[in-house]
């Protein structure tokens, strides 16, 4: 209780503002909502606000305000750092940004859409491909992911080196302060000087300085045809100077170049239905590469990867590949790829990390990290995959065959990501490239980051949200 | 006087520190530095302090941490709203980052390079150059500013377009925080999810969170080719039909787009040696488009914008165009607009306003509040022109004939500005497109800003520099 009054009072407040179809406190509705996309984290909430309009999520976290009531957003609830999760306390409320999932405006002229928070990705491609348009950003979650938790988290995908982040593709965005207070930036301006960036500040803010309730987005061009490319290397490094070859060779129409182990592959192919080896041989490491082309005036993709593939087995940079011929061979492809997390599940748990680099530095991460990390760790091995054109990768770590995965986790978990994280650190890496802190990794941030970057984290929170209702536990650690 | 000293105390521990290269309380050197580029603002300060790296830097910034002495970082000294110049107080010192000119690292690859703050842009055009690589921002003051005032303000110029402001040519910082603190945040990470971007946060904050000591910045292949066209449109509308024409028909290639009105260019014709009309008939609006070719394998410049301006002609979107047939005459094109503001001032006194709205509204902006702004202080003029590309132009409001312009301006200035930034806003557009709010705009951001962001920039200022030492008076209106 506090003197603004009790809890009580707030949830009679906020079923009074948002009616039956906007409050819920009936535990088989809240349910399946307080438990993370990954199934690690399972908290408890008092009730579940689902509000229709930014108004109504002002006035809600208003009456949060006073009564000093946490407030846990949630999109999809697909993250994967539990950081849509309520605590065990109970007291938070889960705030669903669901019902809110209109399209509010759309310019042709500057390719650009306005919507509200709660659109699933998956309807926004819809909605942008039936203009002849298309949002190049894509992840594995796009059936559930919401717009504002895409961008709350800056989500990446497979199209990152192309396109950006989420945070590239966002002209302007609407949030409701810790205040109640409306900051309205939709306005898609492309010069602005008005001090510091209130939109860069709240996107990859995981809800803990406001809620995202709308955005202006950057559409672009459809894609007109694309070729996928699988590659053979020899290992991270060819990798990689086969990514500056294309770099050198390619511009805007490189839109992906993802690693795999043999290893990977290897599981893939046992576990997933209906996949089949691209190439004939045995190589170490494979890559994925997409060439698109959404300008009528630019070569076809089929054409520039067939040249460029003849110049990089010239050149050794590659030992086999294999273009894509139709949009069949294409999915057949990116399905291998988009395989890995599952059949690496198949094969055994796995200890997995969101890691990123320079780009420079990945293959010499890959190749010199990894042993020293199965070696510290005896019968683990390192699968190690991903946007290698990001520098960003999945680093996975598997039990030894033999251990008991459950107790064996238990007892090296924390040892293991530990010993990954001061790696990525001392490459002055990041310990979440594309999937946030959320509770997750919020320890480990804390003992990682930069002591500048953990002040600066605490001063801001703490000045924009000092009764810490703003989707408290997740992102920043406290003092 | 302070607890922890007085301010005498503070400048024997940096004279100390700082030795006679960096440390100076000569009248005579310090006088060039006390006045805005503008000539309108002329301050005091008790020294200049010119360290001579990043340790010197959070040296410094202990000491006036610990003495509450107030530090104005400046760069090149020539920032357009008086961000780098003290106030009349005395009691501030001057920070020069210009002893902090080394480039750091290169990156071939990547291209990438790592600088101080205190490179200057012509300085770090020339290194590129000298790589067969470019940084593709621009600006009239290339000779004087420097790379940290370049991020501290986000500058913008004439190549936006295509390759942004600066803060999309910045890929990592080092700032020293307000507590003397140095941030390292110098790694060019393609993907960082760890909390609130401290990057985005310190570009364009003008000083007032801290001082930028270095950044990695992006580099683009050098320029082998460009045509810059020159056409003769109806009005503003017909300018932004023939940008959507051009962006429909080129991607990358389209690298600027600027406006100019007839009046514009009879002035640069009357008082600039050696300019000629681009063009025999008589517009009424000009615009200025350079294509450029970066990649070998793209179209010459010269036969794109033949082809495409047959079709504008043919389609009605333009009255006449001229393309440069060699650099001498795309020179002379360029030569026109960026003399438009020296030809303006040859015409008598304006008032400018540097302002951005939605590049949709922009030629309604100008065709529907010109006339109103021109009506509501009779005899003055407007002039704007500019960016139409970046939904940014340069709005000049010039004193009727008759007047006497230093009175006439004294009695109407911060109406006039008033009037332009109250329909700036009605368009939620900005009032600072590119040149940043610095002490020239404080006021006019204090009482036209969303209280969301006003509460917001005032609650991050106090939290990252409680003693508001950090350039004060700039940029964030206090209450």
């Amino acid at each position: 209780m506090t003197g603004m009054g009790s809890k009580q009072d707030a949830l009679d407040a906020f079923r009074k503002l948002l009616g039956p179809k906007g409050y819920s406190d009936d535990p088989d509705v809240l349910s399946p909502w307080l438990t993370d996309w990954r199934g690690r984290y399972t908290g408890r909430a008092a009730a579940m606000l689902s509000p229709a309009n930014s108004a109504e999520v002002s006035a809600l976290v208003k009456i949060a305000a006073a009564h000093k009531i946490a407030l846990v957003p949630q999109g999809g609830n697909s993250g994967m750092v539990a950081g849509a999760t309520p605590d065990e306390t109970g007291d938070a409320v889960l705030l669903s940004m669901r019902r809110m999932d209109q399209i509010i405006g759309f310019n042709e002229g500057e390719r650009t859409i306005c919507c509200e928070a709660g659109v699933i990705l998956q309807n926004l491609h819809d909605v942008a491909a039936s203009r002849g348009l298309r949002f190049p950003l894509t992840l594995g979650g796009k059936g559930s992911a919401t717009i504002g938790g895409l961008i709350s988290t800056n989500a990446g995908g497979t199209q990152v080196l192309r396109h950006g982040t989420m945070r590239a593709l966002v002209n302007g965005i609407e949030a409701v302060l810790p205040d109640g207070s409306i900051y309205d930036g939709l306005s898609p301006l492309k010069k602005d000087n008005r001090g510091y960036d209130l939109k860069h500040l709240m996107i990859g803010a995981e809800g803990t300085l406001g809620i995202v309730t709308a955005a202006n987005l950057q559409l672009v061009p459809a894609l007109i045809d694309r070729c996928v490319i699988w590659a053979g290397v020899e290992s991270p490094q060819a990798a990689h100077q086969l990514l500056l070859f294309m770099q050198s060779k390619l511009r805007e129409q490189l839109e992906g170049f993802e690693i795999l182990p043999r290893r990977a592959l290897t599981a893939v192919l046992k576990h997933i239905d209906g996949t089949r080896p691209p190439l004939t041989g045995n190589h170490s490491w494979h890559v994925l590469m997409e060439i698109v082309q959404d300008d009528p005036a630019a070569d076809a993709p089929g054409d520039i990867a067939a040249e460029i593939m003849a110049q990089a087995l010239q050149q050794n940079l590659i030992e086999d590949a294999a273009c894509s011929v139709n949009e069949t061979q294409a999915e057949a492809f990116w399905k291998i790829r988009d395989s890995v997390a599952e059949a690496e599940r198949a094969e055994g748990p796995a200890l997995q990390h969101d890691i990123s680099v320079p780009v420079a530095d990945m293959a010499r991460f890959i190749t010199d990290e990894s042993p020293q990390i199965e070696a510290a760790f005896p019968g683990t091995q390192i699968v190690a995959f991903g946007h290698l054109g990001d520098g960003n990768i999945h680093f996975h770590v598997k039990a030894p065959k033999d251990a008991d995965p459950k107790n064996w986790y238990e007892n090296n978990m924390a040892a293991i990501s530990a010993a990954v994280y001061d790696r990525v650190t001392s490459y002055k890496g990041s310990i979440s490239a594309e999937h946030g802190i959320g509770q997750l990794k919020v320890r480990e941030l804390a003992r990682l980051a930069d002591p500048a970057r953990l002040l600066t984290l605490r001063a801001i929170k703490k000045a924009m949200d000092p009764d810490g209702i703003m989707n408290p536990g997740k992102l920043v650690p406290l003092a």
